[in-house]
């Protein structure tokens, strides 16, 4: 295909506009806590968890690790989760955009839901850019594969910087064993945010996920 | 502590060292595999699995993603590999370099095994560079965790580049939780690599694996 809609991170384009990316400040905590997806339908849920485990969000305990501990797939079902959400409903048909926010927002995490039909290019990129540039923030996009010239539809995975000069987003696909991460012009993704969930009956989007300060009353520690 | 030995990558100065570095071919490809130990004694284990997955390493088949596929730290005990070790026997006691370096070379990829009480700074630096420089080999140290001034004793994780002009290596700590990826001093990293492995009697080291030639003879496809 002649086009450079997207960039794979493992071509020397790809890694060439990393170095030279000054939004970058995510990069390293995604990439320690990085995961892949453990099913076909868990990119909101792999996406969550690497997003969490970057935000050093306190998690459940985790036997295997003891008496260190961070997210999993398995273990982000906490009680408050599964009063949304269960792994054998997130198994056969994955997560909505609003869906997700909602199994976030169980676990204490600020989410901001934005739905792609709602913004304009300009106003996607300016708070993409916002949140890329927040110590206390994290991005997951909710996004149609077809507009980014891959196979499948719908779905989740963090971002992790954004190139000004190229005008492109860091995309760290959870679905690994498929894609490696790539550089997505911010056009084309706005292009993939504003489709139609067929689950939902409304546009795909993004998350913006806060860290709780700790200092903020009404909040669990 | 007052030394340098250790750059973290998620603070300023550690990444800066990636964006400077130009031995990082390796890179991406480890970034997009890089996992979690699923025990505090599967190091060996979960380096060898992002290793593979990153030589693009023929998988056993994994139901949970079918059609796609890729090494877990479950399935890559394939028959061959049992025969050497079995999982409830690493989970007690980890593996030793030549128990690595078995379970490796029982799935028909190429592995040298060097004993760092073999080899000086400079040999040691030689070695490792000309690995992160070639497309089809990758690199496994077995390192002690006291010279790098971390808790802990014996562990493994794989290197995924190399800063000349700081003559610094990044290593990915698969013990996530623990530690992000790090630059140590090349003098530093052997160090760490000549002490004895009291399990196995002999020094830490290093393994060097290659992705095997689908057109050499006697090599399974």
């Amino acid at each position: 295909m002649a086009h450079d809609d997207v960039v794979y991170c493992d071509t020397p384009p790809g890694a060439r506009l990393f170095d030279e990316a000054t939004v970058k400040g995510h990069f390293w905590t995604i990439c320690r806590y990085f995961i892949s997806e453990k099913f076909l339908t868990y990119c909101g849920i792999a996406a969550s968890v690497t997003v969490l485990n970057s935000l050093a969000i306190d998690s459940p305990e985790e036997p295997q690790i003891y008496p260190y501990k961070m997210f999993t797939q398995d273990n982000i079902f906490t009680d408050a989760v599964l009063h949304h959400r269960r792994p054998l409903e997130v198994e056969k048909g994955g997560n909505t955009l609003e869906q997700l926010a909602a199994v976030l927002d169980a676990l204490r995490v600020g989410v901001e839901t934005y739905f792609g039909s709602e913004l304009d290019v300009d106003r996607t990129r300016r708070t993409l850019v916002d949140a890329l540039s927040a110590e206390d923030k994290r991005v997951i996009v909710d996004f149609d594969r077809k507009t980014l010239h891959q196979k499948g539809s719908g779905h989740f995975s963090p971002l992790a910087a954004y190139h000004k000069g190229e005008d492109r987003f860091l995309l760290m696909d959870v679905a690994r064993y498929k894609s490696p991460p790539c550089w997505v012009k911010a056009a084309v993704l706005h292009e993939a945010l504003v489709g139609i969930d067929t689950t939902s009956g409304k546009s795909r989007g993004f998350l913006v996920v806060t860290r709780p300060d700790p200092t903020a009353d009404g909040v669990a520690a």
